[in-house]
């Protein structure tokens, strides 16, 4: 994977001095604020190329013990959280019948072309774990910032951001997702759409971090050199990324259980990933991961059991555009977007070999089923 | 207006001091940043109580030269922002007639009771203006922050989160208006979900004000002192306003042109209210305000031309909860949740009046057409 490591990991462990002093924040303070964050870019950009070696940020031994300790640590915001999601997978599991009827009466429904049984089957039902999720994230915002109110010390608005503006990206989503079910969005929309829908994301991203280096892979080192800063296009990429995620869980539609199903693994392994990362260095920005990925993993595991085959609900292109957006909410501002690409591997082999249907080159069916 | 005119502001004009810091602040550096706002309430908390004299903060005679200094300011945010607004008025007056044909299929769409001719009228058009008012504020996010950009300044992260949170409020409550035209949600629903989506603003408000002093009318001064400090029942009033503000507009509905007419008439006199306060001492708060307020009147007068006698577009719920939220949220935000009750007294009045029906002591049909 290294091919693909920021730069500020891998100045983090070549330098010592930096590294002790982010080990030193972490016990003492629990806290990495976006200063020593800018700081550690500029030494990062400041290194003499040929003796930055890539490595993973984990890799060093004393990462697991630190992430014992971190998952010790008692009153932790994870724990809240985690117990929030089992709340929001029980509520989810139990209000989705209830919101069947009202969906078929609003003409909210489909017939499932894959069944000789033409019943109508509610559609859209991605709005109720949408909604769900977001009510979870809302009540669970004042957790991660209590120490700070409690003793009355500097507020860190920087992360305050991000967790709103992440919310504002998802919430914008799920508006469009669903208008797109109910009214039938034109392509140009459903391109358009998610692109101003991540403004606010690459603003914050711009004010907190703004980093667009990355490591070039290494056949292409002789040419690029070790890193290139990519500058704006390293903005239209992120802006990209959301366009993509949105799209690209979509398109892989019209098997039962096959929308939900695909958005469990990768935010299974997105989980699995960051709770890894938590001993790393990058621990803050994978925290934050966690934080919308947990409750995202408990609604859409409850929504699964009611897609899985035989479908009782469609969970419509509100789920897909609501999923993607989370995806890449966290991937832009957990800092590993270009990581996020792997787990959309399965992605984006289909879109690769959806391009000649995308662009018209050869007919394509609205649903593309044999 | 001096009954419930807040403790600061009072504080600010009895302080030479104080006004002197402030007006330097004005001119020289433009910002105006939360700890100089909790110093102010601070000094204001230990003013001896009988000494203060409550008056309006603009009615110093120097306020309409600074008022006249401060809009000759060039590259002044709201420039640009009235330059916006008016593309998004003549966007939102074109594209309202292209969604029309989308929303009869969609089947979102109602008959007018009042007239002869029983055609079918698209509902829910509130959407529209709602997402191009959104579009409008996601592309001018960058624009008041672009001096701190340009000039590598520290980045005030307190104003820009609470920009960014009530988008957030705004955009919830625009998806739960449009859940509601879809799918006609319960009673249960509209109350809970607005004050659930109010919560980013009140926590935001907690963390960059705190500020819950509210000077006491002069009648009951005998009894409750000059001011009292409300606590938590401040945070539940204003979690009630949100509910209120998009309860209140949705009341009145039934007259062609009613819902947008009495919102537009509110909107213009928030907007009047806050540029003659633009000279004051709270200028921030009322810019901050007007940020929401020109946009929303553009999109809301090009909507009204549509649903003017003959409407030809009805605006749904989802018009009257994004358009009590986003009251709402300059409220809260801009430091006048109380005097905005005032703009709101013929929806008082009239909630008062419908406080029998709604409270299920005489009965209620659901349009209360005669």
């Amino acid at each position: 994977m290294s091919f693909s490591w920021p730069c500020y990991s891998a100045a983090l462990l070549q330098n010592p001095a930096t590294r002790l002093n982010n080990a030193t924040h972490f016990v003492s303070k629990g806290k990495f604020r976006v200063k020593k964050r800018k700081q550690v870019y500029q030494e990062c950009s400041s290194f003499p190329q040929q003796t930055v070696k890539v490595t993973r940020s984990s890799s060093n031994p004393n990462t697991v013990l630190r992430l014992f300790a971190f998952l010790k640590h008692t009153k932790h915001p994870l724990r809240s959280l985690f117990a929030l999601s089992v709340v929001a997978y029980v509520v989810t599991v139990r209000i989705i019948p209830r919101f069947k009827d009202m969906f078929v009466k609003a003409n909210l429904c489909g017939i499932d072309m894959s069944k000789s049984r033409k019943e109508k089957i509610p559609e859209a039902l991605g709005v109720v774990t949408g909604c769900v999720f977001l009510i979870t994230l809302f009540i669970f915002i004042p957790v991660p910032f209590s120490q700070s109110i409690l003793k009355n010390a500097d507020f860190p608005h920087d992360e305050f951001v991000e967790l709103i503006s992440a919310l504002l990206s998802i919430c914008c989503m799920l508006l469009l997702g669903f208008a797109d079910d109910v009214l039938d969005l034109r392509w140009r929309h459903k391109l358009l759409l998610p692109t101003i829908a991540s403004l606010p994301l690459l603003m914050v991203y711009y004010v907190n971090f703004n980093s667009t280096t990355i490591i070039v892979p290494k056949p292409l080192r002789p040419w690029f050199g070790l890193s290139i800063s990519l500058g704006i296009l390293y903005y239209v990429y992120m802006g990209m990324l959301a366009v993509f995620c949105t799209n690209a869980i979509n398109i892989l539609a019209g098997v039962n259980g096959l929308e939900v199903g695909q958005s469990v693994i990768i935010a299974a392994s997105i989980i699995l990933f960051n709770i890894i990362e938590l001993g790393g260095d990058l621990w803050k920005a994978h925290q934050f991961s966690l934080y919308f990925m947990l409750p995202y993993l408990a609604t859409s595991v409850a929504l699964l059991q009611h897609n899985w085959y035989p479908s009782r609900v469609f969970v419509g292109d509100t789920f897909c555009y609501f999923s993607g957006m989370t995806f890449a909410v966290v991937g832009i501002l957990g800092h590993f977007s270009k990581t996020m690409l792997l787990f959309f591997l399965p992605q984006v082999i289909n879109f690769v070999y959806s391009v000649p249907q995308l662009f018209h080159l050869v007919p394509c069916p609205r649903h593309r089923l044999p």
